[in-house]
């Protein structure tokens, strides 16, 4: 029941294709590419991508916001008949919002060592202890996955380093301008 | 650092009452009596209260929707000066947006042993895996904020067994009238 690709369906691959265009438009707005979709009888109705800088809001992971999409689309805060496709393991906030949601199945792509709910860090989809488990299946698009997210912070610490860089450049120009001013 | 009353401060007695007009006023509205404040040095910034039904939104938990205006307030996701009150033990979602916020300190009334996740069922606040750990006290105006609760589920009981026997009572005389009109 839990475990990678032992319970991957047909459309699995389609549907985080979609999440990962949702992870790629997040890209483009310079936030961390994760994307989210909501499917229910094979059909997608909700997408959410992240947008915490965007909105400045803690909550805004692209998992809850596609949740709050389908929960507005199917006018009920109960999804018991949706799987939610997204393109990394959820954190803690996350699966709590897919607990509360009753989310029947999750689909995610790659792992999250450092912030991962699902298999990382916690198991939290399987604790009986709740009024609800769910199955999971990861490792889905999972190259495609993790990649967006590597090219994304590569991007960041290249950016990093070059302000940096530049600014240790204006540094030096100042002290060797201080020290010829000097009488 | 972490324990009942150990770190409780002059103030948190008021904003908990603040906290406990919020879950009055869900109570009203007949969801779950959860009310929570967000507080920045000393001032009120955000108040929310459970609005799952209402609003049909498997994430509006009174704390959710009190860090969201709290960030819209501060036009930043980041409430790292901040304290959240909420009457009861948040559950996994919201310990995850409260880290998730970077909240530096978290004070509850009463805990939630079926789905609470700073004490009860988890003790989230202080796993140093993550990137963020914060200050809980909890206790605070405790018999209010679990009474307030302990009354809805009462009334909600109530109810649920009136509709039962008037359905019951009903069922009773279609029997007895069908079995007068046998020939």
């Amino acid at each position: 029941m839990f475990g990678q690709n032992c319970n991957v369906i047909a459309e699995d691959e389609f549907f985080m294709s979609v999440a990962l265009e949702e992870a790629t438009k997040a890209a483009s707005l310079k936030e961390v590419p994760v994307g989210a979709v909501v499917v229910c009888d094979k059909k997608l109705i909700a997408r959410g991508k992240n947008e915490r800088e965007e909105m400045q809001t803690p909550t805004a992971h692209a998992e809850m916001l596609a949740l709050q999409a389908a929960a507005s689309f199917q006018k009920s805060w109960r999804l018991e008949e949706c799987t939610l496709y997204v393109t990394l393991e959820p954190c803690i906030m996350c699966v709590g919002a897919i607990l509360q949601a009753r989310i029947r199945r999750l689909v995610f792509g790659c792992l999250d060592p450092k912030a991962g709910a699902v298999r990382s860090l916690y198991r939290l989809c399987e604790d009986t202890r709740l009024n609800h488990q769910l199955d999971v299946a990861h490792g889905i698009l999972e190259s495609d996955c993790a990649g967006i997210l590597a090219e994304f912070f590569s991007c960041l610490r290249e950016t990093k380093r070059a302000v940096k860089e530049r600014r240790g450049g204006r540094a030096r120009l100042k002290a060797l301008d201080s020290k010829s001013s000097v009488p």
